[in-house]
């Protein structure tokens, strides 16, 4: 039962809740007028006015009047926008050999952005902690102000409660407390989340990307793995531990090739990249990026063998996608990573197989291109970051 | 951004915010001392008198002194109940033979249930309708107050956003408008919730049942089709349109046997009652329902060819759980229809094939009995119809 705010409620709590409210606004809507911010609210003139003043007084948010010319006589509005550049997070995306970092302001701009190598040792997380350390600690130091909060989006199972890294295969990494080590280790004293880079990445879509104004989504993102996050109602799903959307893990075809996980015929065996590489013949390629990447030119190229490759991984991804459909009825359905390339060259196959495949025609399906691409999972952290920044704000 | 209520808003609108939040703990929690009510809310004991005052002017709730000895010396405590003999909700649950309807109060008690034959003629529900509206004006009739919202469970799917029964394939019913033409024929002046049987059979099981205090679970049921609702985060997923959760034709079986919604090798033609009678050598009965319940007399005599074909399911039936659990991590699956004897009769090969088959082990899950049954339809009819009166409360 939410009664977080109501009649008589301590006024401190209440003047609380009113405060991350509006910054909550700010933060999705972007720049907005103080009569706007009264009428979603539902906040007098005066509140509003104390509130703001209360945020722009602690350099979160600042006041100006509008720049558009007025049709009625009167002073301009006053127009209230975050301050971002004292009003920041800094996003982490963590990935095998790349670490990409960037300082993202409440209200979704990102300032500034880097990608530097992964020192990365498999197996022992240590260097890997002192680097992400270093780069916070450099990335803090050069602002007017610290960050408000600190995001890391992992390739992996994290833990919701506390950012536990259970699990992160191409890493090496298992029950890592990346989350608190990082706290410690950069001396930061915000709070810092971690979460999974595709559950991220959806967040991110949702926010900031091609699911904009869409209350469900599901977003796909297939690589190596599969990886995937679905809102429901504007909400991320997390699920009782933060496993949530491992559908990489759903059996497509029982019996079929031996997953990493353990089980047989999962998802990722099936439309992951080693299945789409086997189609052209490439079988535990050395380095397995560059011959997707090839692979991606010879598609754009229209050479038959690489489209060949992409009608092929239709099946067995539109038979997932139908689940996807039957289970959540999202009607937006983002694909990401390889998943774009097929959408792109053979759409039409990819839409027939499941049009054949998705029994219940009461459950039409737009299937769309991510829109963000290697930054949706950097994008993911800052958002996440902001929540937890104003779940906490006092 | 929720402010529903906030510093500043209309008093009007913050009082009948206060009203509902009173109503729905005593609705989900029972009987409550106004301190109690005081502590949940945040609100003030001027305040919760207020309010309890009016809920009791206009019948919907009853205070009394408490019936327990006091250990501390000075008056009882006063508990604020819900008035269940005036403030109930009408519940039907719908079936091809049957129709079940109920009287359930404010606070969830079941005050008076029936089951009758349902006069339904296939493919034409004006039979139905009127069957239904001539029991609704019955029941309304014999109170000392209407009902203040009505709730109708159906097999089959149907959109939220005005319950239009879209296709209900074992009733021959298509996009039938069933809680409107029953407002109509019933002269019904309350909201009248229609959903799927499943979905709230599940809503049911998380608010009176086995899931009790459990934020996410999965229930799944099977008979002819499979049904099944998902709860995630104490919230019923829906979907975008209300279809959410066809987990019945999540296809677990690539080309296998033809389904009657078009798609081949969905799970319910691999679990479902025609699944189960072909391990026992019946096809096509003409009393499925009856050649069931034969076989599952069978099991609890311990028949070694009927706890065989219990055994058999256990491997489709763990490959579906193994996806649901990738999926929600729900920590909770409840099974009902034929696979509680499933779960009764052969709970180690169930659990050894999901082990087989759930590949990551960071996500446990239970699997346990639905504990409502037959009733799970008409107490989730019943707890959909309390939500909307309590969201229209004025």
């Amino acid at each position: 039962m939410t009664t977080s705010t109501a009649q008589g409620r301590d006024p401190a709590s209440l003047r609380r809740h009113n405060l991350r409210a509006l910054l909550r606004h700010l933060h999705l809507q972007g720049p907005t007028s103080r009569v706007r911010l009264g009428e979603v609210t539902g906040l007098t003139r005066s509140a509003i006015a104390d509130l703001v003043g209360e945020l722009t007084e602690r350099g979160l948010t600042t006041e100006s009047g509008s720049s558009q010319p007025q049709p009625s006589r009167g002073r301009p509005p006053l127009i209230v926008s975050p301050r971002d550049e004292r009003a920041y997070v800094l996003a982490v995306a963590l990935d095998v050999d790349t670490v990409r970092i960037g300082r993202v302001g409440l209200g979704g701009n990102v300032l500034e952005e880097m990608t530097t190598q992964h020192e990365h040792v498999p197996g022992d997380p240590t260097a890997s902690l002192e680097q992400l350390a270093r780069l916070l600690r450099e990335w803090a130091g050069t602002a007017d102000a610290g960050p408000i909060a600190v995001g890391v989006a992992v390739p992996g199972l994290v833990r919701a409660e506390d950012g536990l890294v259970t699990r992160a295969p191409n890493l090496g990494w298992r029950d890592l407390g990346l989350g608190e080590r990082l706290c410690d280790l950069a001396g930061l004293s915000v709070p810092v989340v971690v979460g999974n880079e595709a559950r991220l990445a959806a967040l991110a879509e949702h926010r900031r990307g091609a699911g904009r104004d869409r209350a469900d989504l599901v977003y796909v993102s297939a690589g190596v793995g599969v990886g995937a996050g679905v809102v429901a109602h504007d909400q991320l799903l997390t699920g009782s531990t933060g496993y949530a959307g491992e559908v990489g893990h759903m059996i497509t075809n029982p019996g079929g090739r031996a997953c990493h996980c353990g089980a047989r015929g999962c998802w990722e065996t099936e439309i992951g990249a080693d299945a789409l590489l086997r189609q052209v013949g490439v079988v535990d390629p050395p380095d397995r990026q560059a011959e997707l990447e090839h692979l991606f030119e010879r598609a754009e190229r229209a050479e038959a063998e690489a489209l060949e490759a992409f009608r092929f991984l239709c099946a067995p991804v539109a038979t997932g996608l139908a689940n996807l459909v039957n289970i959540f009825d999202p009607k937006l359905i983002l694909l990401g990573g390889l998943l774009r390339p097929v959408l792109r060259h053979a759409e039409r196959e990819l839409h027939d197989s499941l049009d054949r495949l998705r029994g219940l025609p009461e459950l039409p399906v737009e299937l769309a291109p991510a829109q963000l691409g290697e930054q949706g999972h950097l994008l993911g952290a800052a958002e996440a970051a902001v929540s937890s920044f104003l779940t906490t704000f006092e």
